[in-house]
């Protein structure tokens, strides 16, 4: 099940994933899903996978027996998570720790209370059995041959409260074997100068092996994380994307890459570093919530250029605007097209694009007045690629392209006393020297007028089929100087292959969407090499 | 256009999200956008708020016109952003130093070269000479009669290149007499112990007012910018939400209840932190982003707890699993799995509606499964007050209200030859016994069923003549499990002394519309008392 990871013991990358970041609002994880998520934080190297808590709830349980036989591990040491024994009983005949052992996972963390009014109010024991749990269970776990972590709960709350109880549970912990014993900031609430003293103190006075765990109430949970590292914590505590209760955990991604990249520490094996963007968004996918655009190091947009004062300078070196490159984690820099775009960042996206505007100084001048005219009409073309480039290839051509000619069309939708609806809608163009006049049905008028179009044009251009619209997002925008508001669509297309992204902007949402699909289609038939033919 | 704040001047907090956080990849503002973010922000109480780049683009320009017009400010100052004067001429005559004059604000923000190598490829001049363009622009500004501050773009990727010359950019901006000089980690790369030590050394070195602008590439934005004021920094550069460029800026909420509630430091004036959940998400409704549900202190997950093994410690005393009380921020504690706060929140909604449903335990049952049924199909009765409110009582008492009862009703949307649209509705239904058919053209295929509805029911209703559509917000609801995407429509409505907000969910934009317009009609014929006829 285990296999030795390349990297020596003396700093732990240790992942809570599939246990604490389980517990985040929306997810909700089958086995298969935390099988699947166990191989990619493996593939990405973490050293440890805690699975969750076997005997507690059977998913967890099915998970530790299927993990065994289904997943090789190449990096990772799957750790199951549990509590101290309870109260007044000795731990060989703890049912839930037994459970731990039969799990067969040969690392194991123990959630210990290290905070008095916790252990008074929440286990309802005295001070004095909540140390022997804590060393009873660690001595029983190591007597068995397995390595065991303690999870020190409320430990940052605790220690403000009574610092001297909870100095004595890590040295009842450590005393009795514990491997490492994890500071949790369990409620979040604390700040990396709190920690950083914290961590620093109770190292000196207690000389056990420290871990942190940090959660994301103050939005400092990565900063926390690594103010432990400073003051000497050799175990962190983290979760892919963040993800965990109420805000959630420190982020498995920004920690490892500050790790690797500023501090020069080796925390993966080998080339993995690089293999972070694409897992993050592939645990994302399995948890079923779309990767966070602005991820720090992993997002699309982490390295992404809008401002038009920046992208002269890019140009000429892009390290003195990216502060790494982002290939080093598996990300790509991207230049965004906005009002706030001057001539470089235009002739980057030419270049982007494929075409070379570097030579035409009037021609890049004549784009960037257009963009900004447009966009103060309300298009939006960083979110809309497609009809950039259709925008500028109509300057560089001196005309738009055309592979058909709208003389008119027209929606109706229509509410049937049964409460259904029917949306007819009817085209007439041109396209090839014929004039075509189609209509079709749809769910909704856009729908319609979409399908209409496809009737019309699909003899002519059969490279239409394998077309699919793939989302699709209206949005009104305020009306300037009193005038009426107008709406602006952005249609995500494929064909299979690639996806495009295409905006329209008009006084109502039908015609905002016509101008966005004729933008999709055409280009579409540009992408699938058709030489427009009128 | 400004007002003193009853804060004193010895701590800014300096708020750019209609700068530097318009720079966010899919943030596209308006003038009217810009001018609603301006008026949250005073209303939270930021003492500066930079509204953009006058003269550099048409809508900054315009903003700041409008908003010297438009805006009372209560607590916050305008601050214009600019540049420090083009090399080889004087401020004097610099046309972009000018323009920021014009915009009439009190305040400018200057951003001002600090890292030797971008002085030589990005401003293509001599170190010399930026610095005389640092001391030159601030002198001039100051001349005439406006605070200046002024943003060190880059500077501690500089402060690590050339530290000499980053601390000689601080002095020529100091002694020229600038108010704050803003250490900028303009890539964002930095760590919180590296911002300290820096900050630390260059106030010891220059002895310049200094502020910190943070951004967020290594996750550390909100710590980075509190480990600069524990270093003495005291003017901090924060956006609403963290908005800005690539992965964001220091996001001001975190950063504000950090200072108040760990700090004890007061900035902002009395009571004002208690709206802070409030205008987190009033400013994502403006910028078009849904409010993220996971950020610190005002996410609606921020102080959700699953309900089970801490669940009965909760109840005795919820201090010992939440870092801060989540009233002091206007957040609110949640239980998650478990209907009773769902229920509360109704029974408390229904007094604030007059509608007291204390007493009936089955209707509360009723109406938390009808809300969590119609949620479930893209119902949101969050930000639709007036349709909540029609649900109430149409479950109390036992049938929904009722003022007309439509027939039926169709739209059609008509492109012209000519690019022109024409749109046109029909309705038919029954009010007070008779059947009336009205047709009416708008510039939409909504804003024509809203009038052909008002002609319908204007005589039988005079009231109606009363109302206004003030706002309109379309957003498509994802499928879920592979079934089709709906369609919800948010309509808010005014009779000139109230304002209220009704939704419609269905598979297409003119259905869902259709169905929030009945309910604000219905609800505006409520309000004025009107009796139900039929």
């Amino acid at each position: 099940m285990t296999a030795p990871s390349e990297l020596d013991d003396s700093f732990h990358v240790f992942d809570t994933t599939l246990r604490d970041g389980a517990q985040r609002e929306g997810i909700n994880l089958t086995v298969a899903d935390k099988l699947a998520i166990a191989r990619h934080l493996d593939d990405f190297g973490v050293g440890f996978i805690e699975g969750g808590w076997p005997g507690a709830n059977p998913r967890d349980t099915e998970f530790f027996a299927r993990a065994r036989e289904e997943i090789e591990f190449r990096h990772a040491q799957l750790v199951a998570f549990g509590s101290t024994r309870r109260a007044g009983a000795t731990a060989a005949e703890d049912h839930q720790v037994r459970a731990l052992l039969e799990s067969g996972a040969e690392v194991i963390t123990l959630v210990a209370k290290s905070h008095d009014r916790h252990v008074e109010l929440a286990l309802r024991t005295t001070l004095d059995e909540n140390l022997a749990m804590v060393a009873d269970t660690v001595s029983h776990l190591k007597a068995q041959g397995r390595r065991v972590f303690v999870d020190c709960e409320h430990f940052f709350d605790g220690y403000r409260a009574n610092p001297e109880y909870a100095k004595a549970v890590v040295r009842a912990a450590s005393e009795a074997g514990a491997d490492v014993v994890v500071l949790c900031d369990t409620n979040g609430g604390m700040l990396p100068a709190q920690i950083q003293a914290v961590v620093a103190t109770v190292l000196a006075d207690t000389g056990a092996r420290l871990g942190i765990h940090a959660q994301d109430d103050t939005g400092c949970a990565v900063a926390n994380t690594l103010a432990a590292v400073d003051a000497g914590a050799t175990h962190v505590q983290c979760t892919a994307n963040g993800y965990g209760e109420r805000v959630g955990n420190a982020n498995l991604f920004p920690v490892v890459a500050a790790l690797e990249l500023k501090y020069g520490k080796k925390v993966l094996p080998e080339g993995r570093l690089r293999e972070m963007t694409r897992i993050s968004h592939a645990i994302a996918e399995v948890v079923n919530l779309t990767p966070s655009t602005h991820q720090p190091y992993v997002g699309v947009s982490a390295f992404a250029h809008k401002a038009g004062l920046h992208a002269s300078a890019i140009k000429i070196d892009p390290d003195l605007y990216q502060h790494i490159d982002p290939q080093l984690v598996g990300n790509t820099m991207r230049m965004l097209v906005s009002d706030m775009a001057g001539r470089a960042s235009i002739e980057l996206k030419g270049k982007e694009l494929g075409i070379d505007l570097g030579g035409d100084r009037e021609l890049v001048g004549r784009v960037v007045e257009r963009v900004k005219e447009r966009e103060l009409a309300g298009y939006t073309y960083e979110a809309a690629d497609a009809s950039f480039e259709l925008l500028l290839r109509a300057e560089a051509e001196g005309e738009p392209l055309k592979y058909f000619d709208v003389e008119s069309w027209r929606a109706i939708t229509e509410d049937r006393p049964d409460g259904s609806h029917a949306n007819e809608a009817t085209v007439k163009l041109w396209a090839k020297g014929e004039r075509i006049v189609a209509t079709a049905e749809g769910n909704g008028p856009v729908n319609a007028l979409d399908r209409s179009l496809r009737v019309a044009l699909e003899k002519i251009y059969p490279e239409l089929a394998k077309l699919d619209l793939v989302d699709y997002k209206v949005r009104i925008l305020e009306g300037v100087h009193g005038t009426q508001s107008t709406t602006r669509v952005l249609i995500s297309t494929t064909d299979g292959t690639g996806e495009w992204s295409t905006v329209g902007v008009a006084e109502n949402v039908i015609a905002a969407s016509w101008q966005a699909l004729e933008d999709a289609y055409t280009y579409g038939l540009l992408r699938a090499g058709v030489e427009p033919a009128e």
